[in-house]
Formats: structure tokens, C-alpha cells, sequence
């Protein structure tokens, strides 16, 4: 299910979506680091920013059950571990868009930081909201990740 | 809207409904102990047992859009606090329903220790879904909190 | 416990602090709405955000565990849910500082409506992290509070 | 840094390890579904109960700085949609233990249910807490991990 090779995905490109956001006092765990899975919330909120910005809006695509887009796969890796109040910058960088299905790229960095801090991706189908089974990917879903490709 | 006085609820009653769980690696923030607001997921969580338990299924109470219970005041007192790995004792206790709100009490207490490590008290209005309007709280929710009354 | 009147915190004040941001993917609950914890996140984010703006940076307190802040109690009062992808503005509008306490109050409202959807207050005990005691509020944090006292 | 193939992850094996739980009010996203990244917390809730019934306490182990086992690869592979109320069974069913990582392999699966609803490993690497610098899988980790390999 992997689509990217996740050392391809350290550097920053181009065409990236990024925005930048804190590591919050209720992302650390018992250990003293961001909770690992909160990685995907980030990539998540940033998706729904970047989807809004191209006029897609996720809460009128649920609410109007046109499409929903769940995952089928995800996988992270972890370079360096973050920790409370670290400035980081997270980037939507590639995309690739099969018959119903999408993979998107995210790089995470850190403020005044070379390398990555985390690279993740996630394979998303595109279902029918009523009966849950698989739709082609939508046009407008397809349209907006178009500069990802 | 209190119901309670937080003193009144530090002393486990003879009706109370409780489980056992353990605070988990991730219920802890930078501060290194329990994230305030987790408590009231612990609250949430014993009351969906507990009505699971006297035969109302909360998920099938939703899917069948019959009725839902949406918070209109939440309160918690804090007297220690919680860390990773704490065994701790949650508690449904003492319930108040009026025509259309319901105030449930909680007592959140720690093995091998004799006060409350936190009370909780949650007012919850009974609507219907669809509309979002009040409802009379439904027979089998008022039925169930009797023996807390 | 309380300071503050729920009533009187459902205007915002000309002093309070605040930013939007927006109800996200995540918040949401098995009900449709924000489940209703996340509102002491929302408070929370923002609480840190205004203390670094004051120059009094909690990672950095935390670390050097000059001191901590933990909760004594907190409360909320809800007045219209929330849903995925609302745009709401969470303000930080009153403080009253005490010996070795602080209780503040918060105030959500939805863009583009009057009235509030919820207001919070919570009320932190300073304490010196090593020992748990209770120590006198610092006073950087009660210069930072001047404005909503 | 993918140890083990998502497909022959999808049968219960018979060294597995496993409890039951249930997907909770809060788990739920705008979707309607198990918001996707707490699979992860269902597997990291279910590891440390494993370890604490080998006798390997992890509060106890971050809290004497014995060692820590930051995450360095996740992925998950998911099947079917999980919905609030859902009867699951978390099991951790295949390790690998290399010099200083260490990958755990889970398989969730629904009451009543043939097929798995969710496959996931994770990598984690064992360091010392105060330097973060790699050390050998602990003993004591290792020890307990024998059955799953």
C-alpha cells in the first residue's frame, strides 16, 4: 500500500502546503514527547485547511454526504522527537490520485531546523457516504491535488 | 445550574456504579500528570456502561436517532493529582432529573486511598436529534437513574 | 469554587484576549457534536498562546519547573453545540488572582452570531512542581493577568 | 523499516495476546467512524497492559529514567469501519526484536466478526531517557516479547 518511499520525502518541495502550529501541553505523554499518533491530527487538520483553501469544504461535504474519504492505510516515520512548544512546520507535498483511492505526502519539520522531523503518508478510499462502498475519486477532490502530482 | 455540593460527593454512597481503569500513558500532559479534561471522558465512559448495563445501548439509542443528551453545564473539583499508571476507581453516584435536564454525579477515587481524588458533576438536556430541541427526558433514561436519586 | 457568574461572561469584554480557530474533524463525537471536553482544550491552547505573548513562556517554566499550574476546579456552561468546521473565536476575558490561586474565565463565540456558545472558568493552584505545595502566585503570571482583573 | 507483511497479520495467532474493549462516544469523528489514529492508542493501551503482566511496570520504568521506546515507524492497515459501541478485540501477536528497535505487530478484530478489521505495526527504538541516545532492547523488554517471535 506504500506509494512513496518515505526517505523521498524528507526534503521540502515546491509545490508544498504547509502551515505552521505548536506542539500543545495536552500532545505530550507519559514519556515527555508528542504523543505519536497526534502526528496524524496535525496532517489531518492540515488537509481540511488546504482542501478549504481550494474551495472544498470537508464539513459541507459530510453534512451533504456527496463523498466521504476514509483510510485504508497509514504509516509515519519519526526522525527526531518533539516536544512541548516546539514551532513546527507542516507541509501537504505529494499527492497521487488512483481510480478511488488517493495518497497524500506530509513532511513535518521543525523551526530553524534542516532535516525532517516526521514524514508520514496516508491512502485514503472515496466511498458513497450511504452504503460505504467504493466511488470513483471526485472531480473536485481530484482537481484541488492536482499540484501535488 | 450546580446541582451538588462538590463535598457532598466526595464520600462513596452505598448505590454508587463503578469501574476500575487505569490512568493511560497518554492521558498525561507536559505538567506530567492526568490532562485535566480526561476526567470527563472517564465520566463519559462509565455512563455509557453503566446504561449498557440496565439495557439502554447509548450507540443504538444514537443510530435510531431517539433521543441525545447534550451537556449544558460540566464541573469538576481537583483535590490530587492523577499520574501515569494510577488504578483508579470511577463512579457513578447520585443523579437528579428534572423535566428535561439531567444532573449526574461522579467520584473519581485512587487505590489504597481513603478521599476522592476528583468529583465531577455533568447536567445534561435530553433533546431530540432531529430538531435540537428539548424533549421530557425519555422513560427509559429516568428509569435507569432510579437508584442514584 | 466559582468566581464568576456564567451569566456575566456571556459578553465578551473590551480587554479579553482571543483567537479563532476553527471546530475540527476530530472534535466531534459520536453525537455530531464537539464533545464537550474539547472546550477546555480550546481554553488551554489559548491560555499558553497569551502567556507567550506576555513573554512568560510555559514549555520554558515547565522545563526549568519554576512552577506549575494544575487545576483545583473548573466549569463550563453550554449554550448552542458546535459542529465540524464552525468558526469560533475562544477569548481569555477575566482573571481574579489570589494568594496562591488563580481562577480565569473564558468566553467561545461563532463568528457572524450575538451571543455566546459557551463560557469557562477554571481556577489553577500554583504549586512548586518538586515538592506539589502550594507556593504564592508567581509574579510573572500575575503581572501577565493585570488586564482582565 | 516495515518488519512484518499487513496480510500475514490478519489471523489471530495462537501465542496472541488480547482484550476486549469498546470503541468509545469520543473515539467517533465527523465522518461517523473510529477517528483513525486511535487504533494506535488501542495499541499502545494494550502493551502496557502486557508488559505490566510480565511484570515490566512502564510507569515504573519511565519514572526510575530506566529506559524509554520512542516510536520510530507505525502503519496501519485498515479493513472495515469501526463505529461507536463496536465490541473489539485488541491483540498483539508478532514481535522482532533487532539491537535497539523493536517491532510489535496487533490485529484488531470485531465480536462476531471472521476477518480482522485492522492490522498495525509499529517500530519502536530503546534509548537511555536522559541522553535519548540509542541503547540495547532492555533485557526485561526482551524477555518479555519471547513468545511472539
Amino acid at each position: 500500500m506504500k506509494a512513496f518511499d518515505p526517505n523521498d520525502l524528507r526534503v521540502l518541495p515546491p509545490q508544498a502546503f504547509s502551515r505552521e502550529r505548536e506542539v500543545r501541553f495536552h500532545d505530550i505523554d507519559a514519556a515527555g514527547i508528542m504523543f505519536y499518533p497526534r502526528i496524524f491530527e496535525y496532517c489531518n487538520d492540515l488537509l481540511v485547511d488546504y482542501l478549504a483553501s481550494e474551495g472544498v469544504g470537508v464539513p459541507g461535504v459530510l453534512a451533504a454526504r456527496r463523498w466521504a474519504a476514509p483510510l485504508r492505510h497509514v504509516e509515519a516515520d519519526y526522525f527526531r522527537p518533539l516536544r512541548f512548544g516546539d514551532r513546527i512546520q507542516v507541509a501537504l507535498c505529494r499527492a497521487q490520485v488512483k481510480e478511488s483511492a488517493v495518497t497524500l505526502a506530509y513532511r513535518v519539520g521543525r523551526q530553524g531546523e534542516e532535516g525532517a522531523v516526521a514524514v508520514v503518508q496516508t491512502t485514503h478510499v472515496t466511498i458513497d457516504p450511504e452504503s460505504f462502498l467504493r466511488c470513483p475519486v471526485p472531480e473536485e477532490l481530484s482537481r484541488a491535488l492536482q499540484r501535488f502530482i
